[in-house]
């Protein structure tokens, strides 16, 4: 049993409408054979929004990869040290209680990690489990999600803190004209996420309850979604065939909800989705025969926020923490889709108070 | 309960010895201020010998981070596919009798990452967990056991196969001319290791029986051991403060075994240690008032193959296989240490049959 706790979301102060983005994008190449389609892509991607780690003239600009991940480090851990704070606090604990810290981040790299950092500043014990993960993208939130719900099966008294730390912006590359490149640059979003996992849910505690999980790798997908590394950092490339692995996963979620719960997908209350872009929803809903009603969250949190990546899943989970349509025992499915092509999928139940 | 079978250590075949090494890096800085103090330090590391992924003319030269990285998946991937084929014929298993894989492994950065591209090129199942990691530098070999020990806690009847990827050579970085750099630059090798972990051994099997584990951070210590990331790679960098590190992880190592077994440390019947470095080796034997023949196999693993990472504790678990003296039912202590300053720690018996 492990109850998932209200997450905390915090978004950098830089709002950046897609409008503004299809003018820095033509201003940055302004002979781009393709620029007609791309606009049209970048028009229909039903992102609004996003909250990006710097303004937009610094964001297009390469100061180096050294410079960029230190500064990855430095707000990284700023911002991880306020989310860890409030998801503590929500849940009137101190870090003492906390046994376990999962940190999720796939736009950074940092040796010590995270994880360490955050025992330092924050005086969690000494014999905290540290959990730092950078190579599973925006299937991590689910992931991590999934490890924690392990770790109180192993330890049932336990607490689990996850932080996610999503800094896309820091991979905007001005010299990668392609057009999957154009597009991703106006889709993912950057955020600061936390959350606490607890083992034992407590008279009094609302969340959603893990009750099954599983995963799942397509074979030989490697260039579906993937980074290559270079001296400029990561640049990360999306091929075309990921769309054709939606309907290769919606019949092992179907299968999966149906093996442990006897119902089909489409009657579940809620469904809590990794927003990899308006297309792979669109997939689902098709796939999974699902009504729009129960994904009109995962939708918004595209909308007002883009894709930020391993944060998706508690962004959504936070807007349905903040739903008035929810009912204790509610029913739904988390997904959450990465590079490999890796998905991570639970089921699971609100607990109200 | 969980059983560490017996490790597969591949090393690649260009054999340095530390003469060689000397030579080398004094025709690379033929006027370093502090050559004399250098060979020394390099001669009192207690190696011996390396094997390193590339002829030593080749690992001296940068071909730039993209290259190396290259390099570190191609290799990467071919040599984890041959220890956990190895791993697996050892244990009589399928890939399909695996449920867990974790791939250890610091010295280059993928995505999607080794457990994914495994579980295509050996056809593993498709709901096969994942857990890459990258941040735990030389602790996580030992962090990987200790967290497949949980893993089996919470599914019993589990194995998780273990595979660690360690290419120091590849963060050569010929214009770091510290002393500190200089001295890593000989102490490090590389190699690929495997090995497989059983939730519940079987009647005649044979292995590392973990009983107790335990984590520990020593706070504000980042600055210890750590990479500078820059546009030329991942740059290891050393601080001498850590030598205090030993000596606040002892009284930790020692209460740890005496809660948990009622006996001192230099009542226990082997060490399996990371080969931090002769320096790391003697605190330890120091402090925890070791017999030297407890720790024998760990310095013979420094002398062999240097400090080959996360694979150190693999490695040295390899010799206590095949050593004639362990008994039924000895109890031991295995330790890792690395960025952070971070220390993962257990106790288990050797299971004969």
């Amino acid at each position: 049993m492990s109850l998932v706790t209200e997450p905390t979301l915090i978004f950098p102060e830089n709002k950046v409408s897609q409008d503004e983005m299809v003018d820095v994008l033509e201003n940055l190449f302004p002979y781009h054979p393709k620029w007609n389609t791309i606009e049209k892509m970048i028009r229909n991607t039903q992102v609004d929004n996003r909250y990006l780690l710097s303004p937009i003239n610094q964001v297009t600009i390469h100061p180096g990869f050294e410079y960029r991940n230190e500064l990855y480090k430095k707000k990284g851990l700023e911002l991880a040290i306020r989310a860890t704070e409030d998801a503590l606090q929500k849940n009137k604990m101190a870090p003492k209680d906390i046994d376990m810290i999962i940190v999720v981040s796939c736009t950074g790299f940092l040796m010590p990690s995270l994880t360490s950092y955050l025992i330092s500043a924050l005086n969690f014990r000494p014999e905290t489990k540290q959990l730092p993960v950078v190579q599973l993208g925006c299937a991590a939130g689910t992931w991590a999600l999934n490890r924690a719900h392990e770790y109180t099966m192993a330890y049932p008294d336990s607490n689990v803190l996850l932080v996610s730390v999503e800094f896309s912006s820091l991979l905007f590359q001005p010299t990668d004209s392609k057009l999957s490149s154009l597009i991703s640059n106006c889709l993912f979003g950057d955020a600061v996420s936390a959350c606490i996992i607890k083992g034992k849910p407590e008279s009094g505690d609302t969340g959603y309850l893990i009750e099954n999980i599983t995963s799942y790798v397509k074979k030989d997908t490697d260039h579906y979604i993937k980074y290559d590394v270079k001296s400029t950092g990561f640049h990360f490339g999306l091929d075309k065939d990921v769309m054709h692995s939606i309907k290769d996963v919606a019949p092992i979620m179907e299968d999966f909800i149906n093996k442990e719960h006897d119902i089909k997908a489409n009657k579940l209350d809620f469904c809590v989705f990794h927003t990899g872009g308006r297309k792979i929803m669109d997939e689902l809903v098709s796939n999974l025969s699902l009504e729009e009603e129960t994904i009109k969250l995962s939708r918004e949190s595209l909308r007002d926020h883009g894709n930020i990546a391993s944060g998706v899943v508690l962004d959504v989970l936070s807007k349905e923490f903040d739903s008035k349509s929810r009912k204790n025992n509610d029913l739904g499915i988390m997904a959450a889709f990465g590079p490999g092509f890796t998905a991570e999928i639970n089921t699971g139940r609100w607990l109200l108070n």
